[in-house]
């Protein structure tokens, strides 16, 4: 199908002709709203007019920057790598991915379950609501999309193959570069987005520190250079839908191959930054303790699954049997774990430094409307974020995470 | 063109219809003889019949094990990779990459210039014969080729469109997986070439030495994930054509993007080796002396001519004018530039390792006729390659691998 913008009269009709949404609608006549309120994509809700409940998402990239319109050009490839992301982690971890219906690279268009019993879980966190089973559910999201699609797993030419469907993720990856590992340190037109100004003196502080800023360089290299697995490449709380039961990764446009520890420090910055909230707004100490106990487990069960995966795997681009013996290869996964623990910690102080004055900050800290409050919470940010980035090869256990937050 | 094989009847015909090299020869009738002693590819010497000090070198590969014929079929893919790296090599390093008149990957085909006053590096090594030159040559093509690929200078799209390049030359970086990572090390078939068997007692040392092996993984995890730069991927001394005044690098097949420390690791590999030749079996004290200084002159001069086209340069990948100061810089280039050393003697300990019992022994160890002296040099290998392994990371200067070496 040649590339057309579809729009809120036209994509039912396009829609009705993909064998797959038709499958899925039968004879029932279908609707569209517009729902995104994203900036980027078109995003409907297509529904049956007789029998609501049944409904799909319909995403398009239009190639220019949705919000901003046509006079903002921006490649509409992004929909290309959101779509190769969706499905291969729908294929390894399916329970955590949605349904996906149909797919266009030429369109750059997306059908895909409408998750409407779930809601963002960055806005659930702020209410100071708990759930239960998020740590479980996202390790093994993590520990199966990673491990599957690292070199630990795959053979030298299915690890080429794969980064050789990601590796012209170029405008995306170099939006983290910049707004996540550049811009948010220096005095740069970018940041001071929200009322919180380059000139403050947290600022001054952050911009002319120049030992953290030296670390953070080094896990920028790391990001650009370090290809051991398909990322996410986004993993904030707002990537995240849930209920009591269930929960989904989605928008994965940021999807490369790049080091193991971001997804999982982007997941851990968003879990510290929702316990700064609360330590500095709500004072919610139940809610609290459940964030530590949930990134507690989150990282010791990531590490778990992972290596029973790795167990479970004899032979790979790193290994073939008959190499190591066993205790041997305990020792080498030992420290293996404990680099990719390294990593998180230093992905996760980047993410959250980024958080304070660079471009899209974060609901939990920069939606905070008391100014004395905010301004609080972002030294606490800095704070806990400052020794993330300096340690992050020192710090060896979770335990440390726990009582860096708790300090 | 179309892919056809060339023979020693057709390459004339086909060469003079090229014009890059009817312009090279004028009207002089030119001649075919087969040169190749490689194991892969055919290689042509074609000479002016008038003037034979006239000639290029025509390299094909051809679908199959040159050696072994056509029931080994092998991509000749091997043969794009080859004329990309010498582009992009000779664009970058001029003075150390042989004159490029035409090439096609279509064709597989390849037309250089003849390197008739020079001869293999290693064949005059172990012969005992100096280069003056080599150091400030080899270090000058160092510096020159990894920084200009890597994302200390590249912007971000374009070490991507780099790595595309060169991202699916799967075949020959799964050779290096396999023969320098990983088979040396264990009891496999294809150890065991010229003599020298699975079943020594210093086989059975290295395949019992877990400690070893596991720091060996960790380097060829590296290997596998590390994209710093654009390498040769084979740079040992039967590699490069030298004479007096002159150091030419050729066979660049294995190009990919790796890390730093590969190709100066397997040059300084093959000087220890050639180091340890002379020790055990010739006592050529100035040569030995002269193999010193060369390893401390091309390390430390490649560092400083790195440093020099760092400090060149404001703006990369990683860095923008104005993040950090010129103290910070000098201290991050520090830290940076300690990590290449330390890449450097990991990946030189393995090569050498592998030149144990490997596949593909090299002249200076395996060619050593007494088998005494042979048994002699290998253990001597395998004691400074144990050394370079195990301590990769905390060796932080030339002067500590000389001393290993004395040792």
């Amino acid at each position: 199908m040649a590339y057309t913008i579809l729009d809120k009269e036209s994509v039912c009709g396009v829609l009705s002709q993909i064998a797959e949404v038709a499958d899925y609608f039968g004879d029932d006549e279908i609707e569209a709203t517009e729902i995104g309120d994203g900036n980027l994509n078109f995003v409907y809700l297509i529904r049956s007019v007789s029998d609501p409940a049944k409904a799909v998402i319909a995403k398009q990239a239009v190639p220019y920057l949705r919000i901003a319109g046509e006079g903002f050009p921006l490649s509409r490839e992004r929909m290309t790598y959101e779509i190769r992301a969706l499905l291969a982690f729908k294929e390894l971890a399916p329970d955590f991915v949605p349904d996906i219906y149909y797919t266009s690279e030429e369109m750059s268009l997306l059908v895909m379950e409408y998750l409407g019993d779930h809601v963002i879980f960055r806005t659930r966190l702020l209410e100071g609501k708990q759930y239960p089973h998020f740590a479980a559910h996202i390790s093994s999201y993590l520990a199966e999309t990673l491990f599957h699609t690292s070199s630990l797993f795959l053979q030298s030419e299915e690890k080429r193959a794969l980064m050789d469907r990601f590796n012209s993720n170029t405008e995306l990856c170099k939006l983290t570069e910049d707004f996540v590992f550049t811009f948010p340190y220096m005095a740069h037109e970018t940041n001071d987005s929200d009322g919180v100004a380059n000139n403050t003196p947290l600022a001054e502080r952050i911009f002319a520190d120049m030992p953290f800023k030296e670390r953070v360089l080094e896990l920028k290299y790391k990001f650009m250079t370090q290809a051991d697995a398909l990322l996410h490449g986004d993993l904030h709380t707002g990537s995240l839908m849930v209920n009591a039961e269930e929960t989904y990764m989605i928008d994965p446009e940021f999807a490369f191959v790049g080091p193991f520890g971001f997804d999982i420090g982007a997941l851990l910055s968003n879990l510290v930054q929702n316990y700064i909230h609360h330590t500095i707004v709500t004072g919610n100490e139940t809610h609290k303790a459940w964030l530590l106990e949930t990134i507690r487990d989150t990282l010791v069960l990531f590490e778990q699954k992972f290596l029973a995966l790795w167990d479970a795997t004899e032979t790979s681009a790193l290994m073939i049997p008959g190499l190591l013996n066993s205790e041997s290869k305990k020792s080498y996964q030992q420290k293996f774990m404990q680099g990719i623990l390294h990593d998180t910690i230093g992905f996760a102080g980047c993410k959250m430094a980024r958080r304070i004055f660079g471009i899209a900050g974060v609901a939990d800290i920069r939606g905070i409307e008391d100014p004395v409050l905010r301004a609080q919470a972002q030294e606490r940010v800095f704070e806990v974020a400052r020794v993330f980035v300096m340690e992050y090869d020192r710090i060896n256990s979770v335990e440390e995470i726990i009582t860096t937050l708790k300090g």
